[in-house]
């Protein structure tokens, strides 16, 4: 957790920022240039050629097209923490000095000590009562409004870099190419349903009706005349582990046929999609490439992390189901849309 | 409520039916052939020709070009009472031999006597643990299989027909003209998400992901190997009144620039809707055409009813909001497509 600290000391509030598209570079001929050829890219190309050929017993008509992706770790960077954690820490810390009695009350009095061994041993009761102080109170416009300058404003500690610089453009490109034969790209996190949507359509072309994820309780009242959605630190719903196909269900209503994760919280929403018949696509992006990103597991003997968990036993699950693992190493031929 | 009783001995469960497509008919020079000259149908064209013009400054860009309608009531018949209710009365039935203690149990007792003002003394909370019995217990895959197979059977009461055939032509024909300009189109009922999900694509054209509606909570669990979603007798979210602002919010994440209701559970939709810049249609259909359909209110005189209420205080906001009404007589050409 030391690694935390350093993060408060290295936020940068830098005034001027876009949101960034992580545009890939595209080629005539190969719709997936930022890949490494081998088993990774050519189960993809397999399967959309085989799903999207009328003349294909796999065929799949457009209108069940349909592809989901986890966020954090699968679609961009959540080390060393979880973007949207690094936005409630920010969060708390700005609005401090409304709330004297935070001084005294955990874990927001970790967050403004810099005490993160306090924050952690908060657990996760802790980081939920983090998100309540940081992400209620006000309406669902002011919260859109906030959460856009933050990511116009913060920089990663490591890249420092936007937020939104920090997708991979293996994975950005794999969207575009799946949208390309027809198929409709869902985000399904454990992320905060309103944190990502000012940002997945510019970042990833991904709508935010397009978009499943955690969510806190909204009430509707009027305002001076004018009706507006309060947010309330009252929890609705976690779209992690066995919440992702209950998710899916819920805002989709169709079973996917293709589904990307990173972790252990992706492992039922892979479950899920591969239980529907015909031809199927699940893969996990393995983060095993310290140098160019990070490498965590525990999977493999890397290090664990709270972050993205991908454990031995999904590995073996992977493996028992077919499962296709996307070494960041050796599959993708460069991470961010600005390498090389 | 004596109207509900002839429904018990009409329901006629014929064997051969299959969901029927409302396809309105269509004509070179009028999108609306359903529709009377008149201001409602006025109102439509200008705002459609308003906002898909890029030279107007009314324009919207396609991405935010979202329309949510009501269903029962809006879209298809909701008298002599909700088709759900419908279906869930039948539902007990059926299942009543499985339950012998529903014979001593209100409201399922009042349901198998046939005893509707029994049934109505329950209330709204006699109406919920109809649902509960009648809803719950089954998996998602069950529900859906169990609904499809019920919407093929059953017949209105009175128009000896699917209620698949009960959808207003000139709604349907409204929904088609919308999408023929780019919008997308969502349905925002009080009904149950995965009542209606296996029947709005092919009657209304509107795929299951833009259907939003109240639920049941699921959960996610192994049977025998095979991941399912079960359905657990524990109301989840109720899409109704100001539940619909917050529906939409959560699921669609864009504010409607259209939207069309028919009773007091459309207002918040209607006024949330209205609240955003820019150029807006709101409208609502009122039931005064008694030959052809029901005429309800209780505005403008009308009898009272509990399935649909029209409210003279939801008159008066229409009036003061710019709200248009729609009057089933004077506006619709027909009702049905099976009309004339």
């Amino acid at each position: 957790m030391r690694s935390h600290l350093r993060i408060f000391l290295t936020f940068v509030l830098a005034l001027a920022a876009g949101l960034a598209c992580a545009a890939g570079a595209t080629a005539e001929t190969d719709p997936l240039p930022s890949w490494n050829d081998g088993p990774a890219k050519q189960a993809i190309l397999s399967f959309v050629q085989a799903t999207t050929d009328e003349s294909s017993p796999d065929f799949v008509p457009p209108s069940e097209r349909i592809a989901t992706f986890d966020n954090d770790g699968t679609l961009w960077v959540e080390h060393p923490l979880y973007t949207q954690l690094a936005f409630a820490l920010d969060r708390v810390k700005a609005l401090a000095a409304e709330h004297p009695e935070w001084k005294d009350q955990q874990p927001l009095k970790a967050v403004l000590d810099g005490d993160l061994k306090a924050l952690a041993a908060a657990g996760e009761k802790g980081l939920l009562e983090l998100v309540m102080a940081s992400h209620a109170g006000m309406s669902t416009a002011e919260f859109e409004a906030i959460v856009t300058d933050w990511l116009a404003k913060a920089r990663d500690p490591r890249f420092k870099r936007p937020y939104t610089e920090l997708t991979y453009a293996p994975m950005v490109e794999l969207l575009r190419y799946l949208r390309a034969n027809g198929f409709k790209t869902y985000i399904v996190s454990g992320g905060g349903i309103e944190f990502m949507r000012p940002m997945t359509e510019a970042v990833y072309g991904i709508p935010p009706e397009q978009v499943v994820g955690s969510s806190i309780k909204t009430k509707y009242e009027m305002q001076d005349g004018k009706p507006v959605l309060m947010r309330l630190p009252e929890v609705d719903f976690i779209d992690d582990k066995t919440g992702k196909p209950v998710g899916i269900n819920q805002f989709i209503g169709r079973r996917p046929v293709a589904a990307f994760g990173n972790s252990a919280g992706d492992q039922q929403m892979l479950e899920w999609t591969g239980a529907g018949s015909g031809k199927r696509l699940m893969m996990l992006v393995f983060h095993d490439d310290a140098e160019r990103e990070y490498a965590y597991g525990p999977a493999n003997g890397l290090s664990d992390t709270p972050f993205g968990t991908f454990p031995q036993s999904l590995m073996e699950e992977a493996d028992k189901k077919g499962w296709i693992i996307i070494s960041m190493k050796k599959d993708w031929a460069r991470v961010f849309a600005f390498d090389k």
